[in-house]
């Protein structure tokens, strides 16, 4: 089949820059803080294999199901998203195969080829993807400790208004992938505010905020948006019970405007007709059990622990040769790099030492970033993450050029 | 959020002409015989629990997986392709959250708008709606009693060469739906040597082939254009667990070209990642407790003396008031109609009666076709059956313009 035949976003499409790595991570000895994974040790086995023998012992659930959603599951979903301060009914949900569909919906139904879309920088690689596949002009936001500049946002609203107004903005405003911040609360409110002012939708994507160190409650954009503009709100929320309950559940959803959400209920139609109602059920049947908080306690807790040794051993072995900021919750750690550093070479000397990460380009639209890379702190043990620090240390010293 | 909003193809989407008689379905009395589903009495609920049970039971199937697939789903569908005469190793297997995924996949991959696509006609609505968000240049080929007809094929082949080649052929050439027809093996060379010849692809659909009433053994395309051209046959293979093991696993699969293969799994990183991985250890713990044979030979028994009644009904009652194809598998009848008959009035005095069915237009592009119904006999018992055409009966009746 020559190139012609396929698609121009396929005809030469680049695969993803995570999944080049697989082939590393199967080496012995390897220290992988490349994963973007929960930890499987982790898992609420008992919890999930009660909630499965429920689902599994209804013949109902093994027949096709609304595109919409499982209505016990979205009535749960409601229910948790009542905890996080979001007040949603039902009808408002709609439940999605992980909120990566959710965002493949949103990109089907709003994103023609040319059209602008702003996202936070560093950012999520398969957002990237998909904006690059579907011809958008992304526009990189910069963010700093505290989450997305707003300042940064306004000077590009500025440039782009009125001739490129941008559809929408993406952003994970509670511990970033991959920067691990979050948004402040000053920001939050000033990042809806522009956006009610100059007419984008913001994404919220918020598949970590359960995972939170800091015990502080905190208002999600979507509150932020209902608080000041109520059903005329630009915010749309998605997240996922991935990162909280199991990634195999793939149960993302999205809470979004009905005009919205009905579109992106035909885009489902065609796109798989439905999430298997079989796993939509276990996830139902999970959070009735009312296991969730505690579950997401625990791994919290130990999600805590692993960071607080990672950042321990940065400050001791790499001091004045990398920044970055503490994490408060969430997956992630992002390093940026002194000058002098040449990326090929650290990623090479890294493997060579048995420790693996994620180089920063792959979560950038454009290329001239300063060297960096995202650690995660979730899979690998304490003593693994001490390990793989000091491989890093190095191969760092090895790759100064 | 105004229309200028939402992309083009969403701007103003029509919904599935086939969700729209979901309100008519919880009608008191209703006979349904216009449902796309299997019969729930018919799941192999033991061994679907046994399954369950087995791979619940597994830690690792709560993590992400790849997005090819399950390695032992891909290996047993390999095993289930085998007894219908297809090879095929499972690095060529793609696991899709059904095979309307893997359609959805193929569009993304291949077309762009403007595009030329050849689908047999009548066909099934969400390929169709799938082809005009897309916006492809939808052209139908006229399906008779033994499938698509293949003088019309060139035909329409002769108009659009060289200049609008078409990318793609879609058809379900084993007990079609709507069509329930059953494509000659000589056709099924013949268009897959025109295939071969003028360079588009075949996509065979194929849910329902193993819902066989005819216990004739028959080639696929698949088949044809590996003998025909080996590893450069035009036939891409789809296929799903949905009608014979239960639609809520929502596993289906592709087997294609590795270049095809590799880009489709691109697209599926950005739409969901991977398909869920608990439902495809499910899918596969299932195909290993080896009760497919038996229970889908249980199915279609029950299936054909369904389809055996709606026939010898139809021929009672509506002699010379319409005109079908006794189906030779597969959950479908079509039904056209003589002249003097009004669609709509139809439909009205059916929902009166209390008999449901799909009305023939959703299953067409364009508009200008003679009246036509889908009646499923998946769904209903022996009586219902009887019962829902004696209301057909009565409803034809009063429609009569």
């Amino acid at each position: 089949m020559d190139i012609s035949f396929f698609s121009q976003a396929y005809a030469q499409p680049a695969g993803s820059p995570i999944r080049e790595l697989f082939p590393y991570l199967s080496r012995p000895g390897m220290i992988s803080l490349a994963g973007g994974y929960p930890s499987p040790s982790l898992f609420d086995m008992d919890g999930l294999q009660e909630a499965g023998a429920r689902a599994l012992a209804q013949r109902g659930v093994y027949q096709y199901g609304p595109t919409e959603g499982d209505a016990d599951l979205r009535e749960r979903l409601c229910r948790l998203c009542a905890g996080r301060g979001i007040h949603a009914d039902p009808p408002q949900v709609l439940v999605t195969t992980g909120s990566q569909q959710a965002f493949d919906l949103l990109v089907r139904t709003l994103i023609d080829a040319g059209d602008t879309v702003l996202v936070e920088s560093p950012a999520y690689p398969a957002t990237l993807q998909a904006l690059r596949l579907a011809g958008a002009h992304v526009v990189e936001v910069p963010t700093d400790a505290q989450g997305l500049l707003i300042d940064a946002l306004a000077q590009a609203l500025a440039a782009l208004l009125p001739a490129r107004r941008p559809k929408l903005l993406y952003t994970v405003p509670s511990f970033s992938n991959p920067g691990g911040t979050l948004l402040s609360a000053e920001r939050r409110q000033q990042l809806v505010g522009l956006a009610q002012t100059h007419g984008f939708l913001v994404v919220e994507d918020d598949p970590y905020g359960d995972l939170d160190f800091t015990g502080q409650p905190r208002a999600t954009l979507y509150q932020h948006g209902q608080e000041l503009a109520g059903a005329q709100s630009p915010v749309v929320y998605l997240s996922s019970l991935s990162k909280t309950v199991a990634p195999a559940l793939r149960s993302g959803w999205m809470i979004a405007p009905p005009e919205l959400l009905r579109r992106c209920a035909i885009a489902k139609q065609t796109m798989d007709l439905c999430t298997p109602p079989i796993t939509q059920r276990i996830a139902s049947e999970y959070l009735r059990l009312d296991r969730y908080g505690t579950a997401v306690a625990r791994a919290s807790a130990q999600y805590q622990a692993r960071m607080t040794r990672m950042v321990q051993e940065l400050r001791d072995r790499l001091d004045g040769q990398a920044t970055f900021v503490a994490p408060e919750g969430g997956l992630f750690l992002w390093l940026e790099l002194g000058p002098g550093i040449d990326s090929d070479a650290l990623f090479a000397a890294a493997v060579a030492q048995g420790v693996l990460y994620v180089p920063g380009k792959a979560f950038y639209a454009s290329a001239s970033h300063p060297p960096a890379l995202r650690l995660s702190f979730a899979a690998p043990t304490v003593d693994e993450v001490s390990q793989g620090i000091a491989r890093l240390q190095q191969a760092l010293g090895q790759a100064r050029c």
